[in-house]
């Protein structure tokens, strides 16, 4: 065995699911690993939601990388920020100091967008980081808390109207969740307001939810929501966010708490490796996932442009960069071993799609076999569980989180923060525009 | 019974253990109770610095109010923060509008202070609060996270020393849990750093840790924390706190990380209520616990200057404010009914102090029982246990507490915030001044 100092160095960046799968893949290759995130922890990112609607705490689905990789001794982990990338030295440099690769693997993911309108994002906030779900937790408790002690009917009203903008499988799950707890966890807590008269609405540009799916089961998820109380607004543009509403195509909507779920983009990694990327800022990779002239650097995950069958991308879930940073890792650890460099291409396998509806409904599709509803939401119950032994091992964790879901629990109804205080916002000028 | 119009309104300010207390003996009166707290949740305080040192999650320490009190109909709950109190018009002025009460109950508790030494505090943050435990919690982890890049061994020295500051329960709990930390739950996740080699500090300027205790308790806290690998400095007054380091009576302490468990104050009880407090800032108030002037505005808990034998003053810990809460509740019950003002005063029973250290010894003192060691520690856990059913009904979400508590989970390691990045902090200018 070669000794440490003639060892390859692979650096990855970002801790998600592409970069831990790419390094646990390396786990037997004798390689010098640095898991370089500006985070500490992996986030299990399927089950944010339902941190932002007080369903589990942070903790609960985030994990200490350094925990992930204890045992794995050919791995370090550095908490640091990548400023840039050196292609011609081979090294990164952060705040923390330079790191040296002989391969890079980029896996740092997808941010949310806001496609030219960034002054929406202060009042409709995206689901992508734990501060994301903390801060829409605390404006969605914080509606009913403001409600309860307002006096005004339409200022109440305003305070209990919660809008998603966009119809994909965060902003599905987003506007069941809140509808729920606002009609089961909520119920007995008020004295001034019912929470059951919430609105949430759920605002879709295109002609259905849950695009990705087949148009059955979109229509099915759609009367599953309708069914909790969700309102399901249809081909229906966003013109306008502000601090009292949304103005749509279709009219003006005062409400207090709007949440963004309509998009993502790539920020920086087409900067850092001065490379081609395409509008959403993914970078364009060769079929073997590495840039046209750099082998040694391959990008994995969302932040990556991947196609398969009929020239479509490769869709932004958890399994779908699991795969690629898996296939990465292979590629690498042959190298390491002096066989020739890997040609054949990365061949995304499609498992499915499958989004959840509240606690008692979900769509699975999984082509060979369409659900939807009760039995559709244990499949997704149990498909979680697989995912979560697979990050973090005991089965009794993916349990105990899964009891305390069925058991509506909402330990986590925490408004945190310095300075959660009342500010009664000011009612819309106008209440009506359109 | 007479109708909700005639009720007599009791307003109580502060949903720690006193506040909470009293609602809750009032539930069968025939008043309405407006419960109002800047905060949505009960803090289970004694709790805290376990969120502090990674052990639990912030919701695992913290109730939302509304759910304590979801089924007792004769309260309602205001998430406002207090403004002023006018003891003429009998109301409370807050951010959320006016309250108007026949009897008042003021339950604001303390906060951590800093004699003088304001300027310490953003150095060596107290532990009140969950954002302080938080806090806490992200910079004990960014400081190992910091000593594992840094390439100057002073820097890493000054990254792994912890220097706590008051050597009372917090203190000692906090310096045995980081202490236990370093040494165990963190013991394999670094490569380039030996989380062993930390340096735990606990300062105490009296003669010995623990004071309320008898002189044996203490000393045997001592040794056990010893045990764990804590240096205890008896003797010793602080004279200065920098983001470099600690300045003691006796030297200089390059330290990254400090943490204040030296004392608390009452900050804004006395203001409201025009009254006498003591140079800590606590409200002087009759046998009764009320205002002299005012035997319908009732103080309890922290805020409260409430003397037993000896003229001592009742200590700030959980049961005495669940006492003094009951028995203000007691009192107002019967004049409700129309019976004549309670004039028994209040009398406080002490039912012991206790301490952990670590999770394998406590001290306990219960005057005809004195303890310490493994034992002591388990009757710490079944009491805790014993408090948390009290709080929050379930028997299993206590016993999953020590579950996990049992097993190291540490699940709750997470550096969050906006950007926890590494900011290297300067080496001090000179290590040694002494």
């Amino acid at each position: 065995m070669p000794s440490a100092e003639n060892r390859q160095r692979v650096v990855i960046l970002g801790a998600g699911f592409g970069g831990i799968s790419a390094a646990q893949k390396l786990a037997r290759a004798d390689v010098a690993i640095t898991v370089i995130d500006r985070r500490n922890y992996h986030l299990f990112q399927p089950l944010l939601y339902q941190v932002a609607t007080a369903d589990l705490s942070p903790a609960d689905v985030a994990w200490p990388i350094r925990s992930i990789f204890s045992r794995q001794k050919n791995v370090s982990v550095a908490l640091a920020e990548v400023q840039s990338v050196d292609l011609a030295a081979k090294s990164v440099l952060t705040d923390g100091g330079v790191f040296e690769y002989d391969h890079l693997i980029v896996a740092t993911g997808a941010h949310h967008a806001y496609f030219g309108n960034d002054d929406w994002e202060e009042h409709a906030p995206g689901l992508k980081r734990i501060v994301d779900a903390t801060e829409i937790r605390k404006r969605v408790l914080m509606a009913f808390e403001r409600a309860e002690i307002a006096k005004d009917p339409a200022q109440q009203a305003r305070e209990l109207t919660f809008v998603i903008v966009g119809g994909g499988p965060t902003g599905v799950e987003m506007a069941g969740a809140i509808s729920e707890l606002a009609r089961f966890s909520l119920a007995k807590d008020f004295r001034n307001i019912d929470p059951g008269q919430t609105r949430v609405i759920l605002i879709e540009a295109g002609q259905r939810i849950l695009t990705a799916m087949p148009e059955d089961l979109s229509h099915k998820a759609a009367r599953s929501l309708e069914r909790l109380g969700v309102e399901v607004q249809l081909n229906t543009r966003v013109e306008d966010i502000t601090a009292d509403g949304v103005r749509t195509s279709e009219g003006e909507i005062p409400a207090a708490t709007k949440i963004w779920g309509a998009g993502v983009a790539v920020r920086d990694a087409g900067a850092w490796l001065s490379a081609e990327t395409d509008q959403a800022g993914r970078v364009i990779v060769t079929p073997q996932l590495t840039l046209p002239d750099h082998p040694e650097v391959s990008v994995v995950g969302d932040a990556a442009k991947i196609t398969w069958k009929d020239n479509q991308i490769v869709p932004g879930i958890a399994p779908a960069a699991k795969q690629a940073g898996a296939y990465v890792a292979k590629r690498i650890a042959r190298e390491t071993l002096g066989q020739p460099r890997e040609k054949t291409p990365f061949a995304y396998k499609h498992a499915g799609n499958l989004a959840t509806i509240g606690r008692h409904a979900a769509v699975i599709d999984m082509g060979w076999l369409k659900l939807s509803g009760v039995l559709a939401w244990w499949i997704w119950g149990v498909a979680h569980i697989y995912f979560l032994i697979g990050v973090r091992q005991p089965i009794f964790v993916a349990l105990s989180w899964f009891w305390s879901y069925l058991t509506y629990a909402k330990g986590a109804r925490l408004i945190t923060g310095l300075r959660p205080l009342i500010r009664p916002q000011k009612s819309p000028a106008k209440d009506n525009e359109s």
